[in-house]
């Protein structure tokens, strides 16, 4: 069929198994062929395509809810749901989203992007329901990564006590984004190469009612004889003894299986939980045989081959952070690197390499991570938790409670610090600066190339004054030459980049060159304007900024970082504390609004932050003064 | 013996089990009898004699490490390291620290006040241990409450994967604060009435490894079988599920139960959970048969009775608060309200007991109670999580992507913000402003008084634009008229109080009365100030700002909250965005660090927030208008 032809799916109710076998099929090469040019989420919803399909033919969506726990792998959703059409403009300005978006349509009841939030919602909404006293099937579907997430085993445990009917699907492909870590990871390995023991389970429970001894003051005993044959008999103790009724193992490509334990699980009262197993890019061999983790999320690619189309460039900016990590630690034996399941993201893969006995993957738990370095810290190592601006932001409490306010050493390696691109709102690295600043003892850096960031890396490793983060783009460097010896750079210094005495531009990391750019059009036009690398954003350089508040001549802080709270906010703090009050500063960075998906290019335009926007405001601030053609 | 004379805890090594006992007696009286004078966490202490004491009998601190979480179990641990001359000044202004406090001994390697933390510490602990080849033992003493925490699960998780060696105490006395919810507690409650079998199971592995089946190709079905024998003779499956060692249930009373087991665990490689049994208040009859958790932690009683002192007044926030919501509540059943563990401190207790389907305690997982909180909002609900400003902390993330990216009508009752007084740094509420004023969406109001505050929760529960936050203070209102008639108040709307020209207080909450006090006394010295009730601090109040800024009359911003990123620090944003760039504009709040414990009087003046140093700062800014005699 034509899939660009769905625009629902309830044609689904009448499919054959063959039909949906077929549909399964076409959506497979759909999906290959498109992701091909535009790049996205291939093997994980290569895993799905069963399971959704199943999914959209038992339940009434949008009545009954779909909650896709991260949302990368809700693409076989979207063209259930009507959206096929837009897959050549996936994740691209304006385009289809990479993730579920309520705007986008009513089947999108939960918007994801960060993991680990679909039980949370789902119970919710469970109670809502209840407390409305509607019918409809709530269903999370969640992968077995997003289960060592804290706040899912929040929601495991709240649910479970509850008692609230609501289905969770586990999504289990023994892989997040990396291989998996943790006990739980276990738990599910036991489970997968058990039987399936549904019906023996019910048999047992019946016969184990009839035995007269299993009563009165037996009662305690027979519970234990109960649930320890059951624990003979049927897989999933962990999650009964959480209170769940567990379905499964469920072979995830099986529409057989999975119609009969879906069933199941739709009429079964109280919290199910269906063990489903997949695998991450079914049906498509490269993305199968994907032993590194590439399939995931990636670009382009040769479809017929699946050679990914590289994109010749210099380094990125992880992979300079992972290298010189690497190279201090050969001889700094205090380095321990952790890393919440971004091995690969945050190059931190390469550091392991070397050093397996001090790299710690600690799952998909930022919080933990944050009070793991910090128990490091006071021990005298110096621990380095390399991670997403983004995921940090789930660590805010613990940075401050336990890394700031004990001022202990840890370094955080911030990557993907502003705007992310394609992945769009939900990993918009734009609040760091905002939520870090704030925080007592913290201090942040941001190099404005690729050497400057391994100098600050050897700073950062090399301070022994509290805490510290190193925040660094996405995306490759400049290519530039790369000193060979490594420096300590001094805090709340800043570096004069161009001089001039009509303005100054004060700026950091990617805005640099928008500055500089800006800085050369209108030196043309004979308006000479400072342009300054404030590379250490807390501390500010309280020296210079004295100097230009006596010079008092005009100053635009320029940031790719929320306006609020940030960087050009701390200048202005600087300058009323001091009483200049008298200064002209005005502030560009990113607008008090969420930043949709699209390519960093396009999005910087679109907010404004252009060298042509930065000659504009240069415009208002020096009027008179500026003689253009 | 006299406590006082207590140095260190090495004479413990050589104490007969009596005398054990007589210290016990010792302490348990001490304890009693100081907080009776000076109030602190009575019932968590008097719980945990026995246990900390074969504790330090038993381990060799400060080399091997106790990591107590929360941390207000730590009273006893404090007299045995040679603090009980310090229990008369405990929590007060520069007094001994209610929580461990690395700066007070080097016996407290690890400083909590949040819950849920040790975990994680110890594994950093444990791995830098092992990075560094030394051989101290690593325990972490974790409530049964504090194990919901996500954190935690976390971090249990990451250590069953692990298999370090280190020891989790599971401090169970079936209430955290409020008696405990979850799943887990379930699992703990069926532990507590199962038998100590520790002997058993090592017999039935010794047997299980003699049977030739049980190898080769049946390895899978023995694995089953083994464990299915070990869950009927073996208490613990759930923590052994975890890669745990789980011993106990342990009775925390009984000193030669506890020594056997800790013995035990100090041998036994990887990690250990021993399962303690404690009774909060044990030993004194007012704190055993406490159902309301009145003795978890308290003010002055009397020692005799039990009587708990109670200081007149009026009725705190929190219970206004309360009753507010429960009025509103009878009418628009869209109100649901949440509280993470605290539905005494929060006062929902109160709600709960009208409307027991309508409240919901989701134990000590504000991560988990932020999105369900989301998830309630996207069907229609009105979810109000009512949660100290400090702990909010934890669901920055959430707040950030699940609530506010998605716009979602979620009102934050945020109680205790500002200064907290006794408890500390690990709980002042003085970041919330700076952490949530630059997330998109959201809006904060902070009322003047009780009466505005029944207002101001009329308002966000009937707010339906998305996310809003009331922030209110600890303590007591001022005991004004109530308003029979709840009304809706405009956002971004100031209240000027009090008329002045020569120069304007903008100010909000516990502030008011100050900056009311210092524009008094400047009054009588012919300085009019004006003063502004800037209640609405996300969104300002913009039109009143442009008219100041026009009047451009000199500002002072007074706040009890971070001067970084603060509510100062927003109207210097606003003035500069819209090119009011020569204000005089200076900021009084909270400087950047952060501020230990002590009454919030002595605080206040310790950081420069009395009507004195207003007036003070007023000098400055009109120095030659003023005419003092």
């Amino acid at each position: 069929m034509d899939l660009n032809r769905i625009k629902d799916p309830t044609f689904l109710k009448k499919c054959s198994k063959k039909e949906l076998e077929d549909l399964g099929e076409e959506i497979r090469h759909f999906l290959i062929e498109k992701l091909s040019v535009t790049g996205g989420h291939l093997g994980p919803n290569l895993g799905v395509v069963e399971l959704t399909l199943v999914l959209h033919q038992l339940f009434e969506s949008p009545k009954d809810k779909f909650l896709w726990d991260v949302g990368h792998q809700a693409y076989v959703h979207k063209i259930l749901t009507g959206r096929a059409d837009q897959f050549d403009q996936l994740r691209q300005y304006k385009g289809l989203c990479g993730f579920p978006k309520r705007s986008e349509s009513e089947h999108d009841v939960w918007e994801t992007g960060h993991s680990s939030t679909s039980l949370s919602a789902a119970m919710g909404m469970a109670v809502a329901r209840d407390i409305k006293g509607t019918d409809e099937n709530i269903v999370a579907i969640i992968g077995d990564g997003a289960l060592t997430g804290g706040m899912a085993l929040e929601a495991l445990n709240h649910i479970g006590h509850e008692q609230k009917d609501l289905i969770v699907v586990l999504n289990d492909n023994e892989m997040s984004i990396a291989p998996n870590v943790g006990a739980l990871h276990n738990v599910l390995g036991r489970l997968r190469t058990a039987g399936k023991y549904q019906k023996a389970k019910e048999e047992l429970e019946m016969l184990i009612k009839r035995i007269p001894a299993f009563g009165g003051r037996l009662a305690s005993t027979a519970e234990r004889v109960k649930d320890s044959l059951k624990y003979l008999l049927v897989s999933g103790m962990f999650f009964e003894e959480m209170g769940f009724t567990y379905l499964g193992p469920v072979d995830g490509h099986d529409l057989d299986d999975l119609t009969t334990n879906m069933k199941y699980a739709k009429k079964t009262k109280g919290p199910v939980l269906i063990h489903v197993i997949t695998k991450k890019g079914k049906g498509y061999a490269p993305a199968e045989n994907d032993a590194k983790g590439t399939w995931h999320g990636l670009g382009p690619y040769k479809m017929e081959s699946g050679e990914v189309v590289k994109k010749p460039g210099p380094p990125s900016y992880s992979g300079i952070f992972a290298e010189t990590l690497k190279k201090i630690a050969r001889d700094d034996k205090r380095v321990v690197a952790l890393t919440a399941a971004m091995p690969g993201g945050t190059k931190l893969d390469l550091f392991a390499k070397e050093f397996p006995d001090r790299m710690f993957d600690v799952g998909i738990a930022e919080q933990h991570a944050t009070t793991m370095a910090a128990g490091l810290a006071t021990q005298g190592l110096k621990p380095v938790f390399a991670v997403y601006s983004t995921f940090l932001q789930r660590g805010y409490d613990q940075v401050v409670h336990d890394v700031c306010r004990q001022n202990l050493n840890v370094f955080f390696a911030i990557d993907r610090s502003g705007l992310v691109g394609a992945d769009g709102e939900t990993h918009q690295g734009v609040f760091d600066i905002s939520y870090l600043r704030h925080v007592p003892n913290m201090k942040i850096l941001m190099p404005k190339d690729e050497n400057e960031l391994q100098h600050m890396i050897y700073t950062a490793v090399n301070y022994d004054d509290g805490p510290i983060a190193v925040r660094y783009p996405r995306g490759n460097g400049y290519g530039i030459k790369m000193d060979d010896t490594l420096k300590q750079l001094p805090l709340g210094k800043w570096e004069v980049l161009k001089n001039g005495n009509d303005a100054t531009i004060l700026t950091f990391g990617t805005m640099i060159p928008v500055a500089m750019e800006a800085a050369e059009v209108l030196e043309k036009d004979g308006v000479r304007v400072e342009v300054v690398n404030a590379r250490s954003i807390k501390p500010l350089d309280e020296e210079m900024l004295t100097q230009l508040a006596l010079q008092n001549k005009p100053i635009l802080t320029l940031e790719e970082s929320a306006l609020q709270g940030g960087f050009g906010s701390a200048v202005l703090e600087y300058f009323h504390e001091n009483q200049f009050h008298s200064m002209v500063v005005e502030r560009m960075g990113i607008p008090d609004r969420f930043i949709e998906h699209g390519s960093v290019t396009k999005l910087l335009e679109e907010i404004g932050l252009t060298s042509q926007h930065v000659i504009q405001r240069m415009d208002q601030i020096l009027p008179r003064k500026r003689q253009r053609a």
